[in-house]
């Protein structure tokens, strides 16, 4: 880190700050500039670094203080300089071949599942999702099926091959959806719940980590080296959307935070057009730009019965829908020299 | 809810819909107007509205679902005519008095907390904070004392006087803090933890509910539906800034959320300048904002020492910069015929 | 619109409102609910709405006023069922060929320009972009080469028979720009000018209208209708990116405005991505996604000698890379259907 | 500003790095740290710091460059030790007394605007706010009386004593407003447009700038910058709100951002809880809220009978509402050691 000193501030200023970076046991490198004197801390250790810049704010002196290097370190591009391959089931994220990841928003019923889960292993999705635990902003909507759902994923699996994804929102739902499933969904109302990051972090089930709703790249970036330095390096990023004015769509999607990820870390990332879009028509022309901009898999909620769903009906896709937008994608993925 | 047509929606479409909201029990009030028709569906019991309302969205005719009623009930303004009380020691917020919050960020140590809290008694703060579990963006920050901290702060309140109030990350966290703590906060990463609101919405101690960083007032007033449809009806709202694009202030405190919710709920509101702002110098004019806007209370951070704090020094006022704010805020007060 | 009336709303309340619906012309649809009585207005004139809900809200018995109707009409999808196009020299804006426009951020110098409008038409660009009026953040940057710089475009335009782009920032340079250049852009700062729309909508050259930087697509379109409504119908829509949270990339791309746009009017949209990534690497991905969005074209600063650029520089792409991003654009426009 | 170099950058590179600085006239402070080297440029000149700082980014080896100083100077805090107080007619912005401008958002006909005038006055209002240019998001709302209003607010002017302050939307608009009023008026969507800033820099007349609607305190200070470099040091800044992902109220009132410009600049700040708010109820307490955050004065909009104005009726208050609001306002100013 850079500290920034006031422009009014005196060789005995200069020598305070020397002093407490080397009581932090830092070096410290003065430059005297025209306007300001600049002090970079050498050899500064992310373990302390942001709690030696706060407590160097409050010294008289200071004018501000300006971070140089990332907080993160497991999950940083600079860590491995191979791009992480994460295997589920079929399915490796990060690989040459686009990972589809299809199902309902919620496990309803039995039968809803099965269909649904057929259709996505007939579309050629690789890997089924489903709600069972399900976080909804209004204690009065349905809350999922709990145990009984993760049960009928269980058979869905079963019944395609297919591996499950599926949402744990609390810590103590974790070993029963390790149980039950095949990869973690950590939900976007959860990014920063770190109990929960460190318990699925001490697992060995991959993790599949939405962004928050209003999560910086870089806080999102923190939320998987939570998982990471944990134990567990089996995380794929999923951009879902970010918070914004604009209320046509259900969230903006963001989809710069793809390339921008490709050059921060070495883990995969995914897209789910379908949270972001809320609306069924807007997710086929999303997906597509998604793998234009380098995506490494979507997510995509479908649903049998969409005008009956008990949750995100606008956003799902009808049977006939997806499996035509899987036609869709695979020139597309071609195009860019991908397979699908 | 009232549902808004295609242009060309036919008589048969209108039909279609009417049946449709029939089979949910609702009546359906139709009306022709000269470019579109409206129907208006009467009898919306609040469990099903937005699952029906989704439903229905799905329908060829239909362009638009416009919703009326609130979703929230129990903490609706509308539930009751007379503001909640919540009495936490000697604290009521709610009530004529203000109500001041005071101590550190996180509990670091006995000596730092035993001053700090000795400085919020003696500046007229009733109820003292402190971290125990901390939620920290990085992994390597410094995560709090845990349990051991919850001790300190109990002894803290012991010499005090003052009841304590705590954060609660995690569902298993609220039995140890219940026991140790006079309130439970629930922080701003936490607001859609729904499974740990349900958890204290089973506790018969009061609530400090956080706004969600990027929450509505409306998400948020469906947060303390949660606690108070599981049970606990002691909930104070606490508004703790948003995140928007401008970066000089840490969030952006939102006081107009203020007179907003004393519209909208007769639960009591507090501010906290301190993470809004995050920085000492600008608290107390925050602070003097605050009540002018018409809080109930605040919650500040103070610290002994914020050049030496473990956490968020730079916001932290010191003793002697807290005792000055309280003899401001008292002929604030007393200005819009309140008492501090 | 609809009007909600309050809970507890008496016969004469809504007699109340009744009467003043019919005093400024429209007819009143009253549904009495359970919970809460609706009044339908019929026959809104869009001239008027806007007024008459103000009006409206000011009623003691009214709770809520909820348009129902678009404010727009020109612009609407609903106002034609054929798509626009709009030609621009030999590019048709909104036909089956995408249309690339390229050039330089700002005209620094004929040199620049002019080899700058050779990699264009060279890369297979149809459109020339350059910047003679610059609208920069600081009053100290670079403001552009104003009436030279125009000069300097017109003759890059003779040279490589491609029409010309340019922003016009203040009304009194429109017959200028009118004159020198091929099409009118409205800039991000300027899309609520609503002098400037005017005048360029009295104008018979074609309106690039960037979206404003925190503009609602609702806004967006309301611009363009200020546009229209003045007598030229000629507009295209360029995403920008909108201002969030995210500091990553200069503004936040919301390719999600492509299908929503679709949908809603049949004016063309294309892309910027240089200005939202505001970084090279990120342009190409980003152009692919918008081509994958459904985008009518691209708008991409390219120098000759970015590392000497005198706006903008780490956003342009240079020859080399630009050349290669025309390559990669075919095949994925092909696998979508269009073309390049 | 400093440059930092990527973690493979070598001797060379740092060379390379440094060449180009003294190119530009900048000498050079290599700081080797342990991970990464930095390079302190010093000499460095505001005109230019922007332009070399991006020329530097497209160098292979750099990986960032970090801005230390402002851009703006006549603006700045550090330009003069003495707070800026700025004179229209009796008011002085700035100085102990805090201004009241009060009026009609839309000066809709005489009788109105001479009626809210004398409401303005009676209650303690020093300066007459009244627009006669509108900048309306729809074209087909009312637009403004335009020239007959700017005669009519100086025939309320003249009958009241108070000086007026009202918006420009154009340069050419400049002249004709310089005549008739006292103060010109630079709304939310202008802040940028830099010719309409430059022209009334040129001016002899002071200018109320208010914050545009996505404008960083930054970017607002750097419009600001562009008035006084242009000769015009009388600049008043207003606050009126941001645009946040929060619909309740019209824009969120940043009061933050008071203490921060406090910090920042010289200039006086006031505040429109008015527009900010969107709705009459709230606006008392948000103007509370901005005395208590230190502003200098409020810009409060007042109708005559808000349920028949033209525009903007949702917020207005009555007569009777702003004669109470400012007795309320008065003890609140005397509580922190102002008058009103």
């Amino acid at each position: 880190m850079i500290i920034v000193l006031k422009p009014d501030a005196t060789e005995q200023d200069i020598q305070l700050v020397v002093e407490r970076l080397e009581a932090h046991g830092y070096g410290a490198d003065v430059s005297r500039g025209e306007e300001r004197t600049l002090i970079g801390a050498i050899g500064a250790r992310p373990e302390e670094k942001r709690r030696v810049a706060d407590q160097l704010m409050r010294l008289p002196p200071v004018d501000e203080v300006v971070p140089i290097l990332k907080d993160y370190k497991w999950v940083s591009a600079e860590y491995t300089t191979e791009r992480s391959q994460i295997r589920v089931g079929e399915a490796v994220f990060g690989g040459e071949k686009i990972v589809v990841i299809a199902g309902p928003c919620t496990v309803e019923s039995r039968e809803q599942t099965l269909e649904a889960a057929r259709v996505a292993k007939q579309g050629g999705a690789t890997v089924l999702r489903g709600g069972a635990f399900k976080p909804r902003t209004r204690p009065y909507d349905f809350q999922g099926l709990g145990e009984e759902g993760l049960e009928i994923l269980a058979e869905a699996s079963e019944a395609t091959g297919l591996p499950v994804v599926t949402e744990v929102m609390d810590a103590r739902q974790v070993p029963l959806v390790h149980e039950k499933a095949d990869m973690f969904q950590i939900g976007t109302r959860s990014m920063q719940n770190f109990d929960l990051l460190r318990e699925v972090g001490q697992s060995d089930k991959p993790v599949l980590l939405k962004r928050g709703m209003s999560a910086t790249i870089e806080e999102w970036l923190n939320a998987a080296e939570y998982v990471a330095s944990s134990g567990n390096h089996n995380v794929v990023l999923c951009e879902r959307g970010i918070r914004t004015f604009e209320t046509k769509t259900r969230a903006t999607l963001d989809l710069s935070s793809i390339p921008v990820l490709k050059d921060e870390t070495h883990l995969p990332v995914i897209v789910d057009p379908s949270h972001a879009a809320g609306f069924f028509k807007w997710v086929p022309p999303l997906s597509l730009a998604a793998i234009g901009a380098g995506a490494d898999g979507l997510i995509i909620e479908i649903h049998p019965h969409p005008d009956r769903a008990l949750c995100d009906g606008p956003q799902a896709l009808t049977p006939r829908r997806f499996l035509r937008l899987m036609q869709e994608l695979a020139p597309l993925a071609q195009a860019i020299g991908r397979k699908l």
